[in-house]
């Protein structure tokens, strides 16, 4: 038996293990965006940095001006090293009523398909995830005694709040973390049963604004049409976002974003994406972007806008006829290619403070940013961890985009000088962000195994 | 002296017994919008009952499929009767944090220009106002032993939600609550001098809409702009009510109404209206509604749609980049003249499912609706009320028109065949509906004092 057959049985002798660990970073409610969860997040990064001293990495959860970063190594192999990325903190869990148990208390349910998930809220983004790593390494360390490789793991704690701190880390220390190649495990599959690589990603900028117009909250009776409505200003610059055809229509959006080579579009075509599956899965029918793009290109290769949240006025039971003083909206640009975060927001606050009657004001609060970026996938690498994937799942793992934003690869690449390869084991329907998320039991499972093999192959 | 003059004397020797038996009324939390607070408005009801009860008046809290009303008769003194309305209830409290002291614990303070004011929720709309009215008969009762004309009175419990349970009730006792003529304090003085009776009334309906578009809240990297964004569906369809002229674009939207004749119109020129100050109190300095329209035909003479409330997605801390699968709109419509209020709601749906995209769904909820309403100022009752006014202001009482809404006045209209004259003694920066409600002390005192006057002159 090889090393590799002999760690790939002792991960499959090791999941009730494997999950019990999983289990107890799930009931941490790390959710590094509401302030109320601080020492939950101290409590989340000290369990893992922990569990990776355990498994003889030097590791610590390390202080910043947010959340702690924990960073571990284990370099004691020879070879090209790599660094291992991941985030322990969560999405908040609102509407906690649409759940179908307490997010924290995670349980193993089986769907009315048969497949078996893990139900909590971090299941699959990101602590479901970056655990097939891990327990890859304590399987390679279990059975051989080391790692096939130098491998550094930096799980971050504020992924889902914009990663305030991590510029400032990254540039402190940089130099130490630094690897050959970098690994992030906060993707999805090709299909459930296909895995993939992703060598393109969307970059992101935030921005919330707060419009206010009367000094208070007005009577509609008393002041009604003659008073500027917060609501009506807020309605109007977010419904002038999108054309007719549902362009972005803030001036030089669009700078920096080309056509995607044919080469790309034929590749993408033969994937025979199932739009009418995608959509139907979460009850919709109709692609709603720009007119005559595909829903892959929507989704992978366009910069998107929209608003992720909006609220003015009276919302509680009932009615109340106010005018209200003071509207707000949390807004989210997809980024791709060249775009240039730092521009578009300056070009939205423009587009903004162009719609904002005389009498009213306007507050920006931005909310994190980061470029698209890709890959070269001509580095050897990319095809060892494609081939090691391949032979897991029986399929071959292709090559693919990404409609999400994972600024850290973004980062690595430009700051670190690092090509990253990004695998991860997550499906379309895990609800990542939304009540009931979940991971499938199959994907952590052979998760471990894919990361098993991809260490092997890179040694 | 004169009854009336003694009247007027027991009134100021009774002033500090009257405002803390308008304290003990402020204390109750009677919201009737939040099932929270169905045992306050129970209690609020009795309290008055009570209250009449001991006055002389056969009173009683009556039960209704909603709030209770409180009725009470004291129909001794001969002559033509009258219906008093009002309404124990009051709106929502908040935000609660932009109060200067808690809203059901009243007190008087002194403003900065040496103005004292009663602050409460409720101090003026409508507690303050209906106890000046219970006030000067109190007085009455107490100096004569009776009351000048025969009087009823009808306090509501659902005023700030509609008034649900009010057409059953008034369809059921409308034989025995008729009177010869209504009166109403729930309106304005013309400024912080001159009293005002208000002849013109606002109608309104009030519609909650509920957009869904996927059946759950989307990760906005992975369906981002192929998916349909409730927030975006809602932004547009609440954009869209106004054209860049501030006009209602609903098709039909400005049937029966009008142009005002130019005699009204050149009334309204003559009262000078002080648009700068009348915005500028409330922090704005640009009239928001129809161009070419007076701030006065724009509150009196003019529909509205307002939208009152907003919400979609995440409006925590922090960001979620999240596409909500529902968003939410209260919008309210003020009407005019003869607009039909469910012609206008059948319109405004109309209007709303036309921009729905095919895959997404509209749930309508219906949240009140009246009519607009004239009084024929050549009822001499009009006449002996503005010289009653008059003499206690010591200044003209102008007939004016009302930007707010009190179907009420339209039912005593057009179901009870009553003329209602409308006089109240709020003030513009009163904050009804807002935080930091007040009610001038002086407009607590001349008040009552108004009311006895009127008593005397309809008797």
């Amino acid at each position: 038996m090889s090393d590799l057959e002999a760690v790939l049985a002792h991960i499959d002798a090791d999941q009730p293990a494997a999950l019990e660990r999983l289990f107890a970073l799930l009931r941490i409610p790390s959710i590094s965006t509401d302030p109320a969860y601080l020492a939950d997040c101290a409590r989340c990064a000290e369990a893992v940095a922990a569990d990776l001293a355990a498994l003889g990495f030097e590791a610590a959860a390390r202080p910043t001006t947010g959340h702690p970063i924990v960073v571990a190594h284990n370099r004691a192999a020879p070879g090209r090293s790599v660094l291992f990325y991941g985030h322990y903190d969560v999405q908040p869990v609102d509407p906690p009523e649409l759940w179908n148990r307490p997010p924290f208390e995670p349980a193993v349910e089986t769907l009315a398909d048969g497949a078996k998930v893990i139900r909590a809220r971090g299941a699959a983004d990101d602590k479901g995830q970056f655990m097939t790593f891990i327990e890859a390494c304590r399987a390679w360390v279990a059975v051989t005694g080391a790692l096939p490789v130098p491998v550094s793991i930096m799980l971050e704690g504020e992924e889902e709040s914009g990663s305030p701190s991590l510029p400032a880390f990254l540039e402190a220390h940089g130099d130490e973390l630094k690897a050959d190649l970098g690994l992030i495990c906060d993707t999805g599959m090709w299909d459930a049963e296909t895995p993939a690589i992703t060598t393109m990603l969307r970059g992101l900028c935030g921005e919330e604004i707060v419009i206010r117009g009367a000094s208070r909250d007005l009577h509609s009776g008393m002041y009604g049409s003659a008073a500027a409505n917060a609501n009506h200003v807020l309605a109007r610059i977010l419904a002038d976002l999108h054309d007719a055809d549902g362009r972005v229509t803030i001036p030089g959006f669009y700078d920096g974003v080309p056509e995607i080579p044919e080469s790309l579009r034929a590749q993408w075509e033969a994937l025979d994406f199932d739009v009418a599956a995608f959509l139907g899965g979460v009850g919709l029918a109709v692609p709603a972007g720009e007119t005559g793009r595909s829903a892959l290109e929507m989704i992978w290769s366009r910069p998107t806008a929209e608003v992720n949240g909006m609220g003015g006025g009276y919302q509680g039971a009932g009615f109340k006829t106010v005018i209200p003083a003071e509207a707000r909206a949390k807004v989210s640009f997809r980024l791709v290619f060249d775009q240039d975060p730092e521009k578009i927001r300056a070009a939205f606050r423009d587009f903004v403070r162009a719609r904002l009657p005389e009498d009213c004001e306007v507050e920006f609060h931005p909310h994190g940013n980061g470029r698209a970026v890709a890959f070269d996938t001509a580095n050897p690498a990319f095809g060892a961890a494609q081939r090691a994937l391949s032979e897991e799942w029986g399929r071959p793992a292709p090559f693919i985009g990404a409609g999400g934003s994972i600024p850290i690869a973004g980062d690595f690449k430009n700051r670190l000088g690092m090509d990253v390869i990004l695998a991860g084991f997550g499906l379309d329907d895990d609800g990542i962000h939304s009540p009931n998320e979940k991971y499938n039991l199959a994907c952590f499972h052979k998760g471990i195994r894919s990361w098993a093999r991809v260490l092997a192959a890179l040694a």
